[in-house]
C-alpha cells in the first residue's frame, strides 16, 4: 500500500463519525414546520419528528433494548417506521426491517436467525404473529402498532401500544457516538431457492447513500426530489431496502412526505392529488393498479415524477403514464446494493424531444450514479465493450454494498468474487455509459460463446399474434454448448406451429435485431408456464423437466 | 463507547476508501464531451480531462513524485489547475496549493513550512521564485507553466513545460487504492500577527466535503449549481480553500466549467455572457469591479447565481446585483472548514417575495449545511439562546473540518478547544436557525455581561452625513469589563462633535437596534484609521495605540 501521510484518524478527538443522526440535523433545522402526512389520518412537523424520535429510543431503552441488539419492525409505510428507521439504528441497535409479504414460516426464519430481541408488530400482521409466536427463539418483548382508537385485542403478550409507550417516554435521548461500521439494519432477500439471505448496512453506508443520493437525484434537469418545494411519497414498502433509502434523503433535506400506509390504488391516487406529490418510486406492477383507478383521469400529474424500479419498465408503460403527464424513469439496483447503483439520466436536450423518444431512454437502466465504480464482464471477470451489444455480468464497488449475508459467510464470498460484487445481471452498456439490463446471469443462454437474452428471445416470440406468452431457457448442447428452447402458450382459438414462430423470428434476424443463431431449433407449445409464487416465470423448473 | 455490532472494516476485502479518485468517476461517465473551458484561449471535453489526469500522474511519477510527497501549484485558475486537484492527491501525494498573493517571505515560509517536493510555477509568478530560489530548501523539481506559445526564459532551473511533459507522459495510469484519511491536500491561512498556519485536509473530507454541497447547493429550489445544465465559473481562485470545493463538485457532476484564467474584470463578465455561465462563487470586492464594467450593462445575468463569502455581503451589493438580474446569496466558512458551514437557503416563498425583502434574506449567513453540526457559544461554551438577539461564538463539527494545524499541534488544540472547532466568529441565531455573523470574537466587546459587536457599531456611526469611516474598539473598564472606544474620521469639509455621534446613535436606541449603554463615552476624531496590509481596519494596533 503506498506510503501516503495519513491523518491520526483513529486517536483523533476530533473525529465525527458518519453515524445516522446526523442526517437528522439538517432537515428540522432547514423546515421546523415542514410536514409529515400519514395518509388522510393525521400529520404532525419535523420538530415533531425529532421529538418522537427522541421519545422512541427513551421507550425502546426503558423496554431494555441496548446497543447491538436487533428491533424488527412489521409496519405499513407510516411516519411510525420512519421514526423507527432513525430512533433505533440511533441508539446503537439494528433495526430489521421485516417483510410482511413472505409466508409465516419464512417470518418466523427470519426472526430467528437475525436473533431479534423486539417486535413492532402492526395490528394488521398481528394473526401471523399469533400463530407462530411458539416458534420464534429470540424476541424478548413485543410491541403492538394500531391505527385504530384502541389496541386490537390480542394472545400475543405485549409491553404495550407504539402511541401509549411514547407517551410516557422522556422527550429527551442523549444519542452515542459510536463506530460508523456498526450495523444499522438488516433485511432479507428472497431466492427461487434456498431460505431468504441476511444483508446488512452501517451507519457509515447509509449516510453515504444518502448523500450520493442527493445529489444525484437533485442535479437531474427534470427531477425535483430533492428541492426544497418537492413533496414526497413512497410507494414502495420500506422494509423494502429501506424504501430505496429514500425516506433518509427526504428527511436530511426537510422535504415534506407523505405516508400512504397500505397500498390502496384510490387512495395513493387521492393522496397525489391532495398533496401534489412530485416524487415516488414504485414497482411496475403498482404504478399499473393507480393507472388503472378511475380518480387517476382528473388527476393533475405533471409534476410527478416517479422513478421506478424492481422490474423493467415497459415502454407502454412509460407511454402511458406520460399521456397522464407522469414522468417515469428507471433506477437500478437490489437489495444487496442499499440499493442505487443506477438511474435514467434524461440530459437538457432529451426533455426537449418526443415524448416516444423520451420513452426509449427513461426505459433503460441509465447510467451509474456518483461514487460507484460499476462493470460488465465476461466469465473470466475480464470487462466487455461498450458498444451497446455486448453483454456482460454487471459488477460494482461502492461506498453502500452489503459486505456479506449475515451468518452466511460463503455466500458472502460468492458474492464479492474478485473484490467485486456481482449482480448476477446481464447487460450491455452504450458508448454514452448507458447501461440496459438484458436478463439474470443464470438465465442468459450461453451459444456458441456468446451470450444470447432469454428476455430478448421471448420478446419477440411474444409480438406473433397468435402468441400469449413465452418462455426460453438454456438447454446443454454438444456442439453449442447451450442452445435456446421456447415454451409457447397460445392464445384461446389461435393456432401457430414451429415453422411459424421461427419464421416469425426471421423477421428480426433481417432487421438486425437478433443474430440468425438466435431462432430456436426446439419450440414447445404447451398449456402453461410454470411460474412462481410471486408470478415470474420458473426458469428453474423447466430447465429441470427439460432435462427429465 | 456503545458495544454496537461492528463491520469487520479493517480487514475487510471490499472495503471501498472514500478517495478523491471517486469524485472523478461519474462526471465524465455522465457526459464525456462536456466541455472545460480555459478563458478564451482553449478547451476540451471530460474525456480529454481523464486522459490529461492520467498523463500528469505519470509526469509528476516520471519526476520522482512518490505517496506522501508534497506538490505545490502556483498558477491562475486554470484547467491545469483542476487537473492538479485530481492527479496530484490521486498519486497519494499531497496538493500544496500556493496563496500567490503572499510576500515573497511568507512564500518562502510556507514552501518550507510545507516541505515541498515539487513545485509547478506560472509564467507570472516565475519572477517571485527567482527573487528568492536559494531560501528554499526542499524543493527538488521546477515545473513551468506557460500560456505563451514558448515558455519564457528564467533561471530557475526547472523539469520542463507542463504541456511538454503531459505530452510525453503515458496517458494510462493505475492510481492505487490507500487510507481514505491520507492527507489531499494543504494550504495556508493569514492572519493579523504570527506566520501563516497549515491547514489540511484528507481524502475523506474532500469527497464527503463534496458530496454534502452536491446534495445542499442542488436541493435549492433557486440554485442550478449542479443541474446538468448548468455552467460552473470560478471567482475565487483556486488556492483559496480549493476554490471553496465547487471544482470538485462540478466535475463529479458533469458539468461544464469555465476557468478564467486571471481575474480581469472585463474578461470575467465576457466570459459570462459567451458561456451563459450559471453559477459563480466570488468575494464582494471582485463583485463590485466586475459590476462597475461597462460592459455588465449589456448582459442577461438573469440565471446567474453567485454565492458570496470571504466577507459580509452588503444589502448594497446585493441590491444592486439583483437590479442587474444577479441572484446573490450568502456562504459562510473559513479555510479551517474546507470551507463549506452554512449557506443562504431561499425557500420557496421566499422566491415570491420583492426583491429587497428577498435581499435581507440573502445577506444572512444562512443555515448549517447537511451534517454540520453547529452551535453559538458563549465563553464557558454553554449554548446561547437561538432568538436573534443572544450572542455567542459559532462553534462547528463536520467531517471536514481540518483536524489541526500542520507542526503547530499546540494552536491546533486551541482551535479544537472541548472537541469543537472554534471559528472565531460571532454570530445570533433566529428561531429559525438562520446564523448571521456580528464580529470577530477578538474584536466584540464584552461589556457589562454582554456582547457588544463593534461592527455593528461601526456600521451605525458611519450613517452620520459627517463621517467617513469609524473603527470601535473594546477598551478595559473597571466597572463594565469593557467600554467601547470609538475612532472617526470625517468626510472633507465636515464638522462633528462627540454629542453629535451621541445623539445620531440615540435614535437607535429609540429603534430598538442597540442598547443605551452601546453608546460610546469615548469618541476620537481622527486623520487616519490604521489598516492592515489587505485594507482591514487593524484593530490590534488600535487596542495597543490605545493602552498606552
Amino acid at each position: 500500500m503506498a506510503q501516503t501521510r495519513i491523518l491520526p484518524a483513529a486517536d483523533n478527538a476530533y473525529q465525527y463519525p458518519l453515524l445516522i443522526k446526523r442526517l437528522l440535523l439538517s432537515g428540522p433545522r432547514y423546515n421546523p414546520d415542514q410536514e409529515i402526512v400519514y395518509a388522510n389520518r393525521s400529520k404532525y412537523t419535523y420538530t415533531d419528528l425529532v421529538e418522537r424520535i427522541h421519545r422512541l429510543a427513551n421507550a425502546l431503552t426503558d423496554a431494555g433494548v441496548k446497543p447491538g441488539d436487533t428491533v424488527a419492525v412489521m409496519d405499513w409505510d407510516t411516519p411510525r417506521y420512519l421514526e423507527c428507521f432513525f430512533a433505533i439504528p440511533m441508539i446503537g441497535a439494528i433495526l430489521h426491517t421485516v417483510n410482511v409479504r413472505l409466508s409465516p414460516e419464512q417470518i418466523v426464519y427470519t426472526m430467528n436467525h437475525a436473533e431479534d430481541d423486539v417486535v413492532l408488530v402492526h395490528d394488521d400482521f398481528m394473526p401471523i404473529i399469533e400463530g407462530v409466536k411458539d416458534e420464534i427463539k429470540t424476541v424478548k418483548t413485543w410491541i403492538q402498532l394500531t391505527d385504530s382508537d384502541s389496541a386490537t385485542a390480542t394472545s400475543v403478550d405485549t409491553l404495550g401500544e407504539y402511541e401509549a409507550l411514547l407517551a410516557k417516554a422522556d422527550n429527551q435521548f442523549d444519542f452515542p457516538d459510536f463506530d460508523e461500521n456498526s450495523v444499522a439494519t438488516t433485511f432479507y432477500t428472497t431466492g427461487t431457492t434456498g431460505n431468504p439471505k441476511g444483508v446488512y448496512f452501517s451507519h457509515r453506508q447509509l449516510v453515504l447513500h444518502t448523500l450520493a443520493m442527493t445529489g444525484t437525484i437533485a442535479h437531474f434537469d427534470e427531477m425535483p426530489l430533492l428541492r426544497s418545494s418537492s413533496v414526497y411519497m413512497p410507494v414502495t414498502p420500506m422494509f423494502h431496502v429501506h424504501a430505496w433509502g429514500v425516506p433518509y434523503a427526504a428527511t436530511m433535506m426537510g422535504i415534506k412526505q407523505v405516508y400512504p400506509g397500505r397500498y390502496e390504488p384510490e387512495l395513493l391516487v387521492d393522496l397525489l392529488k391532495t398533496h401534489k406529490v412530485s416524487f415516488s418510486h414504485c414497482v411496475p406492477t403498482i404504478m399499473q393498479m393507480m393507472m388503472a383507478t378511475e380518480s387517476i383521469k382528473t388527476a393533475d400529474l405533471s409534476n410527478w415524477h416517479v422513478l421506478i424500479g424492481g422490474s423493467a419498465l415497459t415502454k407502454g408503460l412509460c407511454d402511458a403514464g406520460a399521456k397522464l403527464g407522469i414522468k417515469m424513469f428507471t433506477g437500478y439496483g437490489m437489495s444487496e446494493t442499499c440499493p442505487l447503483l443506477s438511474a435514467t439520466h434524461m440530459k437538457p436536450e432529451d426533455l426537449e424531444l418526443p415524448l416516444e423518444q423520451q420513452t426509449a431512454i427513461r426505459v433503460k437502466t441509465g447510467i451509474a450514479v456518483p461514487m460507484v465504480d460499476l462493470e460488465i464482464v465476461d466469465p473470466d471477470g475480464k470487462p466487455v465493450p461498450h458498444d451497446g451489444e455486448a453483454k456482460g455480468e454487471v459488477v460494482a464497488r461502492a461506498p453502500w454494498l452489503t459486505q456479506s449475508y449475515f451468518k452466511q459467510a460463503d455466500k458472502g464470498e460468492e458474492l464479492w468474487e474478485g473484490g467485486w460484487l456481482h449482480t448476477g445481471d446481464v447487460a450491455s452498456m452504450e458508448p454514452d455509459n448507458t447501461l440496459t439490463i438484458k436478463d439474470r446471469i443464470k438465465d442468459v443462454i450461453k451459444t456458441g460463446g456468446e451470450w444470447l437474452s432469454s428476455l430478448d428471445l421471448e420478446n419477440l416470440i411474444s409480438q406473433h399474434p397468435a402468441v400469449a406468452g413465452a418462455a426460453v431457457v438454456g438447454v446443454p448442447d454438444e456442439k453449442w454448448g447451450e442452445r435456446p428452447h421456447a415454451l409457447v402458450t397460445l392464445k384461446p382459438g389461435e393456432q401457430a406451429g414451429v415453422e411459424d414462430i421461427q419464421s416469425h423470428l426471421k423477421q428480426f434476424v433481417e432487421s438486425g435485431e437478433i443474430n440468425k443463431w438466435a431462432i430456436p431449433e426446439q419450440i414447445d407449445f404447451v398449456e402453461d408456464i410454470p411460474k412462481t409464487s410471486v408470478g415470474k416465470i420458473n426458469k428453474k423448473l423447466i430447465r429441470d423437466q427439460l432435462k427429465d
